[in-house]
C-alpha cells in the first residue's frame, strides 16, 4: 500500500497478489494497468486509499484506525477530480468539479488552481513578508510573527476572472466544471492586512499597494489602498488547516470579491506607493478589451453570477418526474439576495430557496424543485441578484456592451446567465440561448 | 514518488538518490527511516506530497499542475495529525488536533474518528437503506435513490459523549487534542430524514426509531421519533464532497446536537417502533452512572461546552506581551450566545468576541486579546452560554451532581470548564482548578 495514510490493512489482509487483482479489477484498469508495478497502480486514483470490499461488510472487521493519521477519501470517489489543465502545466488551470459540489464549502483537494509558474515549494520557517515603500517603519515578518497578531476567519469565494472565457462565442465546454469551475469557496484564516499596515504606518499619500508572490512567476498585482485597509487578509489558513501548497502555502493575500489573481499566493512582498505599478498582469493581461480596441484596466470586482450545478451539461436525467434544481450564486460586491430559476429559457422565472448560511462574498447554494415532464426540450437558467441591486445579465446583454473582441470573445469577466438544455431523452447539454 | 496525486516532479527533478536524501533529511527521519525502501518513506508523512525546496523559490519553476488531480497538504504540515488511538485499533478513537484548529470548519482529513469495528469498506453502488417497522409502506433505498430527493446542507458539530472522559479525576491528557479532540465540525449534505419517514408513512403509535450501521459492530441506537422528524439528516456529503470512509461512507445518520454515536455511520437500516430498542450502546455503554450506582439512560443532547484551543496544554509562550486567546464553543441545544474568558482562574471574566458565522449546533470560534505579564501563573478558562440560558458549569459543579463513579470518573458527558495554567516561564499545562 502506498497511500498517504500508510494505513496497514491488518483487519482484512489479502495476499499481495490478491490485493493487486482487486485493485486492477475493482477500478476497471485491467487493460491499462496490468503491466504496471503495484505502487503505480495504487497511486492512480487521486486522493484515495484502497481497501478490499467484503461481500457483507457487517460480517468482517473494517480497517483499523491508524495511530497518527490524516484521512483520505473513498476509493469509489476518485472520478471526482480537478480537470482541464492546459498544455503548459506551469502556467495553467485546474477546475473544480462543480457538478459534484454539495453545500458551499469546496474541499481543499478540489479547490480550483491557477498558477503562472507551477506550485512553489516554500519552507514556512524561512519564508518572509517584506512591507516597505510609503511607510514610516518598513518591516519584515516571518509567518510565525504574523500568527501572533489577532486573527480573523471568513468564508469567501475566489474566482478567476478568466472563469467562463470559453463561453463567449459558442458553448465550448460540455460541463459546468469547464464553464464555471474556476470558482471555489473556503474558510480562510489570517491577519487583517489593516493590522499590519497600521503597524508599519502607511503615509498619507499612499494610494496603491503592490503584492508580490515568491513563485517562479513572481506574480505581482496593484491593489487600491482603500481596499487593503478595508477587508484584505494575510491568510495562512484554509478550511481549518494550513493553506494548501497550490493556494499559496505558507501565506497568501485575500482581496475579498476582487478577481482571483490579485489574491497573490506565496506572498513575499508588499510595497506601498502613490500609483499603481502597471504590472504585466494588469496591462498585457487581465484587462477587458472594448469594441473600439482600447482596454479597460482594473475591473477588479467580480460581479454577481450564478450557475445551476445540477442538472448540468453532460448529465443524463434517468426519467421524467421530480428533480431538484440546485446551484451556486455569488457576488464580489456583497451578499446574494435572490436567485431566480427558469426552466423555459427565461420566459418565466421562479424564486429559488437559498440555503443557510447566506454570507457576503461567499458561494450561496440555491435549490428549486422541478417536475420534468420529459416532453420537448427545457432550457434551465439561473439569475442572481445581490444586495447592491445588481441583476446578473443575459449573454446577449453582456455581448452588447463588451463585444466579441478576439477569437474567444472578450476573455475576462464573463458573468452571463448560463443555459443548460434538457433534451426529450434527458440528455443535458451546454447551449447558448438569447 | 507514491503520493496520492501522482504528481510528477518534472519542474525540479532530482535523481532518485537525491530525492531520497531530501526526504530523509528534510523530515528528520534519518535514523528511523534510512533503511526503509523509498515507497515506505514517502508514505510516512500523512496526507502530504513531497517536493524539493529551492534556495529561492522565485528563481525556479514550481511543480506542474496535474491533469486530473486531488490536492494534498504541504509536506511541512504533517505533524498536524489525528492521534491517540487506543491499543485496540478496531474499537478506537482518533482525536482532532484542536491546538492547530482555525476557524470553525474541521478539514475532513482531521475530523475525529470513533468506530467500534474499524472503518467499513462499502461499495456505494450496492449499499441499501431499509426502512421498515411501524410504517405503511416499508421500502429500501439505494444511495442514488436518496440523492434524487431535495437535499439540505448544514454546518454541524459532532461530539463523542466520551470526549473528556480522562478529565474527571485528574488532568490526565497534556494537550487539548487529548482533552477535547473528539469534537469536529463539517458542512453535511443529505436528505432530511422526515422526507423519507413521510414517504414510508410512519404509523401514529411510533415512538422510537432504530438506526443500524453496516459495519462489523452493526452499531445500533434508538432515536426518539420526534427528533427524527425534527431535524435528522440522511447524509451522503461532508465538506462539499462525499462522506469520508471513516465518517460512514456512503451514508450516515446525523442527529444534530445528540451524542456522537447516535449519528450511525454506514447506515443500512431504520426500524420504526413504539419503544426504544435497548441496544448495547444505550444500556451497557453510553449511560451516566449516578452516585447511588444506578445509571441514567438516554442523556442524548450534548450540553453547552467550550475550550480554549490556544494557548493550550503543551504550548510554550515565547515571551510576555500580546497573545490572542482563542477557542471553540458549541451546544447541542442551540446557538452559542456568549463566551466569557478568565485569565485568573475564574475570579474575573470578560466577554470574548464571537467570530461570524455563529450557527446553531455548530462550533463557534471565540477570540479575546490578552496581555501576558510573564509574572506568576495565569489560569485560562472559557465559559459558554447558549440560547437556552444554560451556562457551562465548573468541574466542581459537575462532580457535585454526577459524582466520580469509577476509576476514570463518570465517563460520559463531561462538559466542565477547562483550565490551562500558564507558568511564569510560559509553559502551558492542563490543570484542575476548582
Amino acid at each position: 500500500m502506498t497511500t498517504s495514510d500508510a494505513r496497514p490493512d491488518r483487519a482484512v489482509s489479502l495476499p499481495r497478489r490478491e490485493r493487486r487483482r482487486f485493485l486492477v479489477g475493482g477500478l476497471g484498469l485491467a487493460g491499462a494497468a496490468a503491466s504496471l508495478p503495484l505502487a503505480t497502480q495504487a497511486a492512480a486514483p487521486p486522493g484515495a486509499a484502497e481497501h478490499p470490499v467484503a461481500a457483507d461488510p457487517s460480517k468482517v472487521p473494517g480497517y483499523p484506525l491508524a495511530d497518527e493519521s490524516y484521512g483520505a477519501r473513498s476509493q469509489f470517489e476518485t472520478e471526482v477530480r480537478r480537470r482541464y489543465n492546459t498544455a503548459t502545466p506551469l502556467s495553467s488551470w485546474t477546475f473544480t468539479p462543480l457538478q459534484d459540489s454539495m453545500g458551499i464549502v469546496t474541499p481543499s483537494g478540489l479547490f480550483f488552481e491557477r498558477s503562472h509558474a507551477g506550485t512553489a515549494v516554500i519552507d514556512p520557517g524561512k519564508h518572509m513578508l517584506f512591507v516597505h515603500g510609503l511607510v514610516a517603519r518598513p518591516r519584515k515578518y516571518m509567518v510565525r510573527d504574523l500568527k501572533r497578531f489577532p486573527a480573523i476567519s471568513r468564508l469567501l469565494f475566489l474566482e478567476c476572472s478568466g472563469n467562463g472565457l470559453t463561453g463567449w462565442s459558442k458553448p465550448t465546454m460540455p460541463t459546468v466544471q469547464g464553464t464555471h469551475g474556476l470558482t471555489s469557496t473556503a474558510e480562510w484564516t489570517g491577519v487583517p492586512l489593516a493590522t499590519i499596515l497600521n503597524e508599519v504606518g502607511v503615509r498619507s499619500n499612499a494610494k496603491w499597494l503592490l503584492a508580490e508572490g515568491n513563485d517562479g512567476a513572481a506574480m505581482t498585482r496593484s491593489i487600491p489602498i482603500e481596499k487593503a485597509m478595508k477587508d484584505c487578509i494575510l491568510a495562512y489558513g484554509q478550511n481549518g488547516e494550513a493553506l494548501r501548497p497550490e493556494q499559496g502555502y505558507p501565506l497568501r493575500l485575500l482581496v475579498p470579491g476582487f478577481e482571483g489573481n490579485m489574491n497573490i499566493k506565496w506572498l513575499r512582498r508588499l510595497e506601498i506607493s502613490d500609483a499603481p505599478f502597471m504590472t504585466r498582469e494588469e496591462t498585457s493581461k487581465y484587462t477587458d478589451i472594448r469594441p473600439d480596441g482600447k482596454a479597460v484596466q482594473f475591473s477588479l470586482e467580480m460581479e454577481a453570477k450564478s450557475v445551476i450545478t445540477s442538472p448540468s451539461g453532460g448529465m443524463q436525467l434517468e426519467r421524467p418526474g421530480f428533480h431538484e434544481i440546485t446551484g451556486l450564486a455569488w457576488s464580489g460586491r456583497g451578499t446574494i439576495r435572490r436567485v431566480d430559476v427558469s426552466v423555459d429559457g427565461g420566459s418565466t422565472w421562479r424564486e429559488a430557496a437559498l440555503q443557510q448560511p447566506v454570507l457576503p462574498i461567499c458561494h450561496t447554494r440555491f435549490r428549486m424543485p422541478w417536475q420534468w415532464d420529459g416532453k420537448g426540450t427545457a432550457i434551465l437558467q439561473s439569475r442572481a441578484l445581490d444586495d447592491t441591486g445588481y441583476v446578473q445579465p443575459t449573454l446577449g446583454q453582456v455581448i452588447a456592451v463588451r463585444g466579441l473582441n478576439g477569437p474567444l470573445g472578450s476573455i475576462y469577466h464573463l458573468n452571463a446567465i448560463q443555459s443548460w438544455q434538457v433534451a426529450g431523452d434527458g440528455k443535458v447539454s451546454n447551449v447558448h440561448h438569447y
